[in-house]
């Protein structure tokens, strides 16, 4: 085993391409068994293997740059640098992330998770590199989906003007997270048809240099192809063709459904722990829709399974117009729907909260400033969406609900998903933006006039203190009442809040009457977030009010109970802020 | 006089080769006139004049929808479609806002001032023109500095994948608000110097029509082009060439200083008000970095004339590699910044606050996630700032300051503006941004060491109340505490907070001991501002709290005074929540 004897890329340099060769089976080998037990972003890693090997064979990292736009292709990457036992040994898995991370490593730039930034980044390193007078190259490694972002595309002009040393390499393994949408997949696909020499080349009109690689996997053409680039004087595209998911028959087969995979059985690809059953309410939502208005279109940017939009659905919705897949894109997305609302049409865009804060001025400038109805579904948001620093839903209240016009809704149940839903897509006044629950609660029939704005709902009625929670919280909320009232007989107060952006005036003067204490709840950061607004609003002194939420921090890898807890979000926590009354 | 006799685009159909080149003869005449007495966007309207005659010529607008990007180039177009008494009429001047305006016209379709949206926005309404089986042309017009934006590539890809009427004309007038930056630029040179026959084409890669027009000033020439394009049932591209400045010689020779003018003499371009003087306590500060500094890199999108880059000092930072105008893509120039500090550079990227959201994710995901050391100069913040709905910093703090890593620091005086600019740009420790302030104030010499976080400065020590107040309106704090004191004897307090990414406990803490009364003041937005952390911080209701601040509106064409007032910020109204005690 090769592998075996590898510690870092120091170690790839002397060997032979037979031994190149078996060193890519090998860590393919530990990439699947990773995989297999633990999942994570599949079909990328399993593409560029082969690249990998030959990019540490040829050049010098970490003096050498290398970036991987998204880093989430990076696992070959970790195990030739110094990292394979936690591809190996399950025991050690927890020991790297599922991204670049210069905490992990010399060998990794930077934490990254969202797409289309390697380009600036490396620019940006070179740039410096120019002016310490250092000669290191600097490497972009980006995959054909990443171009469908307008970053990718400043990156690739800003470099047209940059002279010196900089090797753009496009992974074109013909998929962005779902297939592929934009025109330019017409220009990749026409490259590839002719080893790279079709006319109207966007990276030469760009003025960049570039060069094609059809076999993508061949490490013995990768190694001259990239010895041909390796010493360039000025930006360089080197467009590979890969095949996502390489090596695994069912992975290459669906390369949508093998982006991320859960662990899985390696000899049919099934998984080990079941298929996963998804929810369908945000789906059968859009169904309704659709069936209802035919001028309703629903917009993603490239992550149409987070709508459940699969299959049939898909294409039939796509080919009557009423589906649009931007590619990762989200400033086009969001400003799109706006477009659709202002025509007449009623549009919805899906995105999940972490990418939603890449379309922050398209949301303000363009639908809010307009005033456009245009339905935005926040998915995964707060504490109990995804658990990566690179893919956070803190601050989803603290990037929206200061901009006027719009309405952010936060439903508690099912039934107040879909009412406010209903609500949403049948009215013309606002923008509105909905929390999509992460746990699905049942609750009761929901006939609540949501154009009513900023009224609460009072869950429970009690006295003394009150509970003002963000949705995702009022099962925790009535935990803690139910143990105060077995602690101390007394009944306390649950509010949901439901709007984001206003609070209930009404309401809070009433609580003034016969409570003393209101307890905030935000399920993201507690800075600037909904709490702030109510002890804003009591700043009389009429009322004391505790605002809890999780503390400013890039949290990662955290369990969502924990964090709260240690926030002060438990209904032990709770009960010892109410029970001294 | 034709102009007379046109009330609306159906009053051009008529008109003969002649009638319509005098028309637009009188349409410059008036353009110039109100840009003479009035000042605005001089450069990209002039060079539209014959574009606009032809377009509402050869469409119906506004049944035909015409979408002009970032709208700054309206005013032709304004001119024509019922408004041209308020640019011929100097008393009906303020009936128009700078750019376009549904609420002036059905010929305008968004209220926009962001660049690089028209084609997402003209995609939108093309797509719901489908559904609805309307069979209207949908046209968005684009300037060539516009395309250096990512979200303008975002629509063109898009666009390539369309099927339906949709006409995308790029507007080449060889100019951004600075000279063009970028590898584009290289290929419209080339498409112009061959009429439109250059390979590599960008928009044809991208899977659209294109067709070029050398003659952007000859109506005869722009009628034919527009009507060739008008019914095509694919998007298409018609690159036109035009002259920014058309017909102002002193204008066509300098575009930058022409992009937007103040009143001028129309004989030789000489200011009618003097020629304005800058602060150049900015670009002192960045001069200062730069001789300290040879790994200092100061960035700009596109607009460096903000900090001062002028001339020889642009030049001469560009050759060494230390100035980058990356286009109008604040994305690119963010993620870039990060990779200059993570190389062990010292990136400074200075931006107006309403640009400065284009870049949020970057901000959070890049900068603050990777938390590198760059500097932010946060260019015209608050409520003195730009004063168009299309153009405002009144959510800069709700932007920022709640993401993590950040210190976000707020000057009173131009000495704490030149130390804070010291420390951000001397140290390794935190991205750091800065809101400039948009009036200096003087102030003693300030020697404070920044990096010991989160200590606020007491201006004035009184007692029973204080004010905390953001640094643009401790002046006006101070005329408040003076006014208490002539009216009651009693000395107040006041704060300025100089850190916005957190509150000073212990000062706060103190506060208790002799005050009952905490006022915030914000510039900005209230809603989610910094005051309601202190009110947060007090919710144990041992103070009472009253935030102030700027209401959630798109506010526009405000004066700040009168903002301010109205919102309780004046030494009156300050008084009189503070005497009853």
């Amino acid at each position: 085993m090769i592998l075996e004897k590898i510690s870092g890329p120091e170690d790839l340099k002397g060997l032979t391409l037979e031994e190149l060769e078996q060193l890519a089976a090998e860590t393919r080998a530990a990439l699947v068994g990773r995989l297999s037990r633990v999942g994570g972003h599949a079909g990328s890693n399993l593409g560029v293997v082969e690249l990998t090997v030959a990019l540490h064979h040829v050049f010098d990292s970490p003096r050498d740059r290398i970036i991987w736009d998204v880093s989430h292709q990076c696992y070959p990457h970790k195990i030739l640098t110094g990292r394979k036992e936690a591809y190996l040994d399950p025991a050690r898995a927890r020991e790297v992330t599922g991204f670049t991370n210069p905490a992990e490593s010399p060998h990794d730039h930077f934490i990254i998770g969202h797409t289309a930034t390697a380009i600036p980044l490396a620019l940006g390193m070179a740039r410096d590199r120019d002016l310490a007078g250092r000669d290191e190259r600097v490497i972009a490694v980006i995959g054909d989906g990443a171009l469908s972002g307008g970053e990718a595309y400043e990156g690739l002009d800003c470099a047209g003007e940059y002279r010196g040393n900089l090797i753009i390499i496009v992974n074109d393994n013909e998929q962005s997270v779902a297939e592929n949408h934009g025109g330019l997949y017409g220009m990749l696909r026409r490259l590839r048809e002719t080893g790279g020499e079709a006319p109207d080349n966007l990276f030469r009109a760009l003025g960049l240099g570039y060069r094609y690689l059809e076999e993508g996997h061949d490490i013995r053409r990768l190694v001259e192809a990239l010895r041909a680039v390796k010493d360039t004087d000025r930006p360089t595209v080197l467009h590979i063709h890969t095949v996502k998911g390489k090596g695994l028959p069912y992975a290459e087969a669906d390369r949508e459904e093998w982006h991320s995979a859960a662990p899985f059985h390696v000899e049919d690809g099934t998984p080990v722990h079941g298929y996963p059953v998804y929810d369908t309410t945000v789906c059968d939502s859009l169904v309704r829709l659709m069936e209802e208005n035919r001028r309703a279109v629903v917009l993603t940017a490239a992550t149409p399974r987070a709508l459940g939009v699969v299959g049939d659905l898909r294409a039939r919705w796509a080919a009557r117009g009423q589906f649009v897949d931007v590619g990762i894109a989200e400033e086009c997305a969001m400003t799109m729907a706006c477009g659709i609302a202002a025509a007449g049409g009623t549009p919805v865009f899906g995105v999940y909260a972490p990418f939603l804060q890449r379309a922050y001025d398209q949301l303000s400038h363009d639908v809010c400033l307009n005033n456009q109805p245009v339905t935005i579904l926040v998915l995964l948001p707060g504490v109990f969406g995804m658990k990566s620093n690179t893919h956070l839903g803190l601050c989803d209240v603290q990037m929206i609900a200061h901009i006027p016009n719009i309405v952010y809704l936060d439903p508690a149940t099912r039934e107040e998903y879909l009412q406010m839903f209903r609500y949403a897509t049948g009215q013309r006044e606002h923008p509105v933006a909905i929390r999509v629950p992460v746990r699905w609660r049942e609750g009761e029939e929901d006939a609540t006039d949501y154009s009513l704005l900023n009224r609460a709902r009072v869950v429970r009625r009690g006295r003394d203190a009150a509970i003002v929670a963000m949705g995702s919280l009022i099962p925790l909320a009535l935990e803690a009442a139910d143990l105060c009232r077995e602690r101390t007989g007394r009944e306390i107060t649950i509010i949901s809040p439901r709007f984001l952006t206003g609070v209930d005036e009404a309401l809070l003067e009433e609580l003034k009457k016969d409570h003393q204490l209101v307890i905030t709840l935000d399920d993201g950061e507690k800075d600037s977030g909904y709490g702030q607004r109510i002890a804003s609003f009591y700043g009389d002194g009429s009322m004391r009010v505790t605002n809890l939420g999780i503390s400013r921090a890039f949290h990662s890898d955290f369990n969502a109970e924990a964090l709260l807890r240690d926030s002060g979000i438990s209904p032990e926590g709770l009960c010892a802020l109410i029970n001294p009354l």
